[in-house]
């Protein structure tokens, strides 16, 4: 079977995750990556011996990259020309015009969080809705907090017979490693409640009942969110951790083996030798479950610069039809990641 | 009538905030405050006039404070000889050592959360069991944390027809202003769940059943709780709002006037002339409160220096028995803070 | 003699505080303040009873004052009527605008530092070239480091024989507690070199050579200048220390006391019930002074939010021709502000 | 020629990366590891599989690792009597103990910056004094910040015609990535002057003066330092610059290339696919030179983790007299660890 073409708009965090994520599938073909300057990132790219080939945008000055010694492949269109599906992870609001040259040229999309949902006409987690992205057109990734909050309510939701409704905290991470332009001081802020994570869940799993509470921390090293949830019938800690145990992408830590925090899923992807120290699993903390009533409560670390990686490849599975359910598909993606199937 | 005679332990953060406090109040006379060293704090208290008297502790080098001039105004036992009641915010450990004296002498004494409970007859939170500490010897008030989050979950529970359980996340700095000792850079560190506060809060008020989370955030204003609330029956953002608006140490704000987060109520204080910029209200977030199903959820902030002061001096008028009710008890207390009574 | 009258524009950090300074002067009447929107600091001199006037610049809309209950004295061109000269703190650039106002109403001006040095006839610093403001009709402030900075470096030039260069390097806070827009989360942020700063110095002391560099932190509590200062002739620990300690606006500490870093100056502030916290000397460690060669080396702290208030207050004194030299108008400006005068 | 052996004492930040370095040169085998307790990092080495063998020190519960399935070689004495020389990066004051077994085995060691100097025959720099540990038996290394602050001064001092003195501003990262024991949270913290990097560069070069101001930053990645040289003629901003370009262990870097602060560094090196995101180079800032008088300033990067690295392995060379002059050692060095000779 011939391999799926992809390509990737945009060449920033997410880009270049989503690139070399691509690249470790031996059934997709990275066919090339699109941006506008030369960036630091793209630099780097050329530093690395352009392992993707380059396109530019329309708007780019091309004499910018030629001074630098950058080589060119060709234009944005043309990218999108040579393959079966884009990736859109472009700065928000792009992506929608993007999606005219998608159309016109007739390739699948998979956007990102930062657009709208109407840009897409399904709302996609390779967990949650596997099925409802299959042969569609255009898909849209939950953002990188709801993609990993949704991986464990849909575990519980699967395992534990059903939930109810959930209430959940979102200890965010203000900016990025090296990223100067979205700081924050020496303070906690506010958010309007409720979050738009918990009312995207609710869009992706319209059975529950979810509300919740967004702060932002000045830190760079993952979101924390705490999760209230109210099953159908009592969850138990033992019966919630059996759960999560068996799901390849969350990773189940104990804070006496030395995970104290979100920093510390860095250290131990650093030390692994993980490429840029990321990880696709999320965290998830066996001493933060508690029970109190018929209510279960526990705490998930995000790694919010590579947690969408894997539902995206998922997404590109359920649009191209490559493997027609939830279980094949995200354990094709697992496999290829070198996440561990369980 | 004459004067209750009190005196303070340990003349750091919490002391100073104590001894201000206590000398507000028309009933009562601040004899004098106890420290170790001549420290930053106790300096300040020079530089300002001494309107405080000093008494050392044992182990006090006066020599020290000859030398820069200090008067000292006689020993720790002396102290105790002159008052009815000890505020006791010594560092954790050394409260219980105090305990002897304070029962050799047969003086009370209010204990600070870093004691253990056992120190005490009993916890104590003005609004929450004010009658159970009415002419009790040995009084321990709630830490920080505890005493803002009992405000709100107290005032729900008797306005709003009683509460089954709540699970709280809560969203702790790491420092006060100005100490260099404990910190924490670029991290959220978790702590072993359920926290210390869920299970005071059960300690205090038996009938509700809660756990919660607590993650450490490098940021020194005001630590941040959401609270998740299940009512006996169902509590609207109505109801919810019409209960916090009538509490006095309870602040409603909004995102629109300008709260974003912790650090809006210290520069608030700070503009309106407040001392050191503290706040005795906690403040509690309109925007934050939403609901899901019969869950009400809310956001509240909780000024880590100031907030115990009030449940305190409360506590004065308890053991002391000064007012034998928990209203006249807390509005007397507000009324000589200058904290509205609604 | 009648007071000098004065008007503030622009009611935000500087503002507030460009009003409190103004209100201490015996000699001086505070007419009143203008700014734009009910702002939080606004809506604070509104609680505290409306110590000083409020006037609405052009574009403000009176009735969201109106529903708010806020009362309106005039617009600002009534406030300019009714003054001598104005300080403006607007944001960086509405000065210029404003400045076209003042010249039609012919009132003089003190602009701040984030206006360009063109609007101005005399770039001031009260310590530095008093003598150039003397009846001038428009100054501009030198900014908050520069300001500081200035103190010690004009210190030492009129004590210790003259300086022939300096060398200084800015660690900057980045923003202001309670300011959630301008932030930096877990970087050292570089600026171009040499900082704005030595260029400014330069200006205001042109007999001395200056270059700097500049790196912007993640906290809130006051900027650190390190400065390598060469001497026409050596000098000495002993004599840099002499100097510092007569003048009136730097405070020498010591980290034995307490004053461990910019925090504690915030700390001691508090404490000593300064308004705000804020203090109006800069602060110098003792422990930093050191020798190398000719050069002499130490450390400052610069309280960002008020250190420019004296200055500015001189700047008053001087284009007033209140006070014909230096120190007269500088002591004048330390008596009233509670700065003693050594 | 047969390979050096060598072993790592302290399997922490500097021990992982000290072993990586080490197993890179080949001219040189890793035998082991040794450490006490199955830490993160032990763990993470197990999960890689070994790829080091792990011995334990005195002390040490081998029911632990057993529990764990992590195998264990041997004790740390039968490391020692595998090995020539020793890389010690225990835990400071450990490695004056573990001296006593290196003597007793007759094996050299090299120390890291945490020992007293007194621990070693010589206080050793790659660049700066390669001949002085030249066969000998004890060396220590200089620490993160003097090791890369060094390699800037030494390069100036041999290109540019020699230095007098020089005045370093340190601005310091607190804690690590991945650190939760020692943090800071807003402020900044100042140490006695002078620093002790800057009493360590008189050590190592003694011909230069020098004095410094160190100040604690809430940050983890990279300490910034400013340095005010003196020549003994005028050094230009070509002629420093020209002399940086050349030097294999010095990057240097623009603003507008995106090297916006210290976090760019990290970024850079995640990207590029560095393991754990380390740079063994420092980062120059060439927008950061400038001259004053006959000084000339500049500001340099130190990766504090991975810095050191380098100079450790040029370490073993001239104590195991594996190359005789300076240019061959550091040359063989940066080969072998992928750091282009110039």
């Amino acid at each position: 079977m011939a391999k799926i073409k992809v390509g990737v708009a945009g060449y920033g965090t997410i880009g270049q995750r989503l690139a070399d994520g691509v690249a470790l599938q031996k059934d997709m073909e990275l066919v090339g990556v699109a941006d506008l300057a030369p960036t630091l990132s793209v630099r780097v790219l050329y530093e690395k011996g352009m392992p993707y080939d380059l396109y530019l945008v329309s708007g780019a000055d091309r004499s910018k990259f030629d001074k630098l010694g950058i080589p060119v492949k060709g234009s944005f269109e043309e990218l999108i020309d040579r393959v079966d599906i884009m990736l859109d992870s472009s700065p928000g609001g792009i992506g929608a015009k993007n999606k005219e040259l998608y159309e016109k040229k007739g390739v699948k999309a998979i956007f990102q969080g930062g657009e709208k949902n109407s840009v897409a006409d399904v709302f996609f987690h390779g967990y949650a809705n596997y099925e409802n992205g299959l042969g569609k057109d255009y898909l849209k990734l939950t953002s990188c907090n709801t993609t990993g909050l949704i991986r464990s309510v849909d575990c519980l939701d699967r395992e534990c017979g059903g939930l109810d409704k959930v209430a959940i905290t979102i200890i965010r991470r203000v900016a990025d490693p090296g990223d100067y332009h979205r700081g924050l001081t020496n303070a906690l802020q506010m958010d309007k409640a409720p979050s738009h994570q918990a009312l995207d869940l609710m869009t992706i799993m319209p059975h529950i009942d979810a509300t919740g509470i967004l702060v932002h921390t000045p830190v760079t090293h993952g979101h924390i969110i705490t999760v209230v949830a109210t099953g159908k019938r009592k969850i138990t800690k033992a019966m919630a951790l059996g759960a999560f145990l068996k799901h390849p992408r969350i990773m189940v830590v104990k804070l006496e083996d030395g995970f104290l925090g979100n920093a510390s899923f860095f250290k131990y992807a650093r030390d692994l030798g993980k490429p840029r120290g990321d990880m696709y699993e999320i965290g998830l903390w066996e001493d933060s479950i508690v029970e109190t009533g018929n209510d279960i409560m526990f705490a998930i670390n995000i790694p919010q610069e590579s947690v969408t990686i894997p539902e995206t490849i998922d997404g590109i599975r359920a649009a191209m039809k490559m493997q027609m359910t939830r279980e094949e598909g995200t354990n094709t993606t697992n496999e290829y990641l070198g996440i561990k199937n369980r």
